[in-house]
């Protein structure tokens, strides 16, 4: 199977003979300092300043939108929500539950924000921004240049889950006004599920240190305690966090985060140009290299995504809900080439000599 | 380095071969019918009912014990935490943090629970029992059939953390009156960290669906109901999945859960034996098969285990807090045989012989 899913992706040989190896007992000094420079290569590769903090969370990014927006927003905040799809939407429901005053900002289907729907908010006693800066569910990637200047100009605490944008797309922790972003292993990190990661400025480490929260496994607080000496208040999931280091020296030495931006950037435009002359539609006004979302004319989204997986070995990505029948999503995170790109073109273009993709 | 600790352990083979393959995508019907088999296999290896319900969350087994505090207990619960160690602790503290009723059976170090001290609690409007009927950081394994026993008579809810017992000891979720069962994916279930299994009788799958919880993430309404279909709410750590399922299959195959007990069982006494010369003292009055916990006479256990680690390429499992100098760990769980017995004893046996263990 070659796959093409925004998560999880293909991994690398050297993570992948990670994962061939038994996992080793963490409780040790050498572990320690294999999670300490995961911590120092994410501030590097997000350009985070020095007193930023790091914690790796055993859970889905899911797990680390909830724990950010528990430990880092109280009652007494009053946020923005992007709300642009199926991520959005789940910010919506934390706020609600975890009782975070909050107004949504509903978007239309593949629109990005504009300067003049922030404005609105200006002058109201917001305290905070929350976004998905790239919405996976919609391949719908919003200004962060413009969403960072905001946040700066009005004095408000910016959450960013970059999930499936972290490597694909240009972020900077400290330019774009960041205090908090979040990632996963499964993203363009290209390692197995089952870790997510939240970057913290000092800013929201105050916050976390301030607030009293109802979780143990999500208490923020022990997590960054422990990773002052590069442990864990649970027992991680350890052999993902070695893979996840592997990757992090791996792009490293491969000339760092913005070569691993040009590589899935380049992979995104040599996909796109592949299939340009076929009956697809790219439905977003704003894209990331991360993803291409494809809208079909005349046939079922979902029926071409099981024809690629049941008689090509391919995955594409199928959407959910509403979107079900009439968009898919091509993933360009992960070990990809420029031949697999033309394995999955042939492929659709066969499906359009047959009549099937249309 | 050969791993006895007790957790992350030794995997097989066929567990390693899958953890060194890309991650497939799972939203299909091939990884639903995996997961499916996957909670028919847990609950035939739990001896739960028909209509027991499983689930695996991606976490710790700590991620599993909150989820169960907070799904299955209420503010009109009052429940008997049974604290011998650092994971009863947990318990407590749990219940704390989410309002939960209780008192503490605070247990001496090493020593199993009397009848006499469970009486003490009859017909005074207690409504479940909660305990870690192995409680792995001292050694100690609770009687399951006594508090089983105690839990039917009194018509109490029984939450059962068998984290490190589970295909190491006898446990019959049916015979032993057990509504809630949890365990880790890297304990006997010998696959790397990131999943933790919840088992839940029909009783405690009610208590679920009438509860509501300040949670996303740990909801397990969700989480039962995406089941059904052989799904999560959120994206699991895909891969370990896999790997528990390659476990489950081939304990099957090798003659079920009581031929794997018996395994386990046959290599903790075959060590035990082999110490049994040395200054070492078990120090527990009730023994569980996954591990022998071992006090040093007149050394610091935490120096063996570094010596083992760094001479001998050996992992024991050192302890924490104040029993971090006075006693150390040896699991028997996971990839383990007789012969890497042999290996621990005679580098044991060594450091005694050098006067470095007394």
């Amino acid at each position: 199977m070659i796959n093409f899913t925004v998560g999880p992706v293909q991994s690398s040989e050297n993570v992948r003979k990670i994962g061939s190896e038994n996992v080793p007992y963490f409780r040790t000094p050498e572990f320690s300092e294999i999670m300490l420079e995961n911590e120092k290569l994410m501030k590097e590769f997000t350009y985070a300043p020095d007193d930023a903090r790091v914690v790796f969370i055993t859970g889905s990014g899911t797990a680390s939108m909830e724990a950010t927006i528990m430990n880092t927003l109280t009652p007494d905040d009053k946020v923005i929500v992007i709300n642009g799809g199926s991520f959005g939407q789940r910010f919506v429901e934390l706020c609600e539950i975890h009782d975070i005053p909050h107004t949504e900002l509903k978007m239309e289907f593949g629109k990005g924000v504009t300067k003049e729907q922030l404005t609105q908010f200006e002058g109201k006693g917001y305290t905070g921004l929350v976004v998905n800066i790239h919405e996976t569910s919609t391949g719908v990637r919003y200004d962060l240049d413009m969403l960072g200047e905001f946040c700066k100009k009005n004095n408000l605490f910016f959450i960013v889950d970059a999930i499936s944008s972290f490597l694909a797309d240009p972020i900077n922790f400290t330019n774009n006004s960041i205090d908090v972003m979040i990632t996963g292993s499964q993203k363009a990190l290209a390692c197995p599920p089952g870790i997510s990661v939240i970057v913290m400025s000092s800013a929201a480490v105050a916050r976390v240190e301030g607030n009293n929260v109802k979780s143990m496994y999500f208490d923020l607080k022990s997590a960054l305690k422990n990773g002052e000496r590069g442990q864990t208040p649970f027992t991680p999931a350890v052999g993902t966090l070695l893979q996840i280091h592997q990757r992090l020296i791996d792009i490293k030495a491969d000339g760092g985060v913005e070569a691993e931006q040009k590589k899935i950037a380049a992979l995104a435009a040599d996909f796109r140009a592949r299939i340009s002359d076929l009956p697809l539609d790219i439905c977003s006004d704003s894209w990331s290299n991360a993803v291409t979302p494809l809208k079909v004319r005349n046939c079922s989204a979902y029926d071409i995504f099981t024809t690629l997986k049941d008689n090509y070995n391919i995955w594409i990505c199928p959407n959910g809900g509403n979107l079900k029948d009439s968009v898919f999503r091509v993933g360009h995170i992960g070990a990809l080439t420029t031949n697999d790109n033309k394995v999955l073109s042939d492929a659709l273009h066969k499906l359009a000599d047959e009549g099937i993709l249309k």
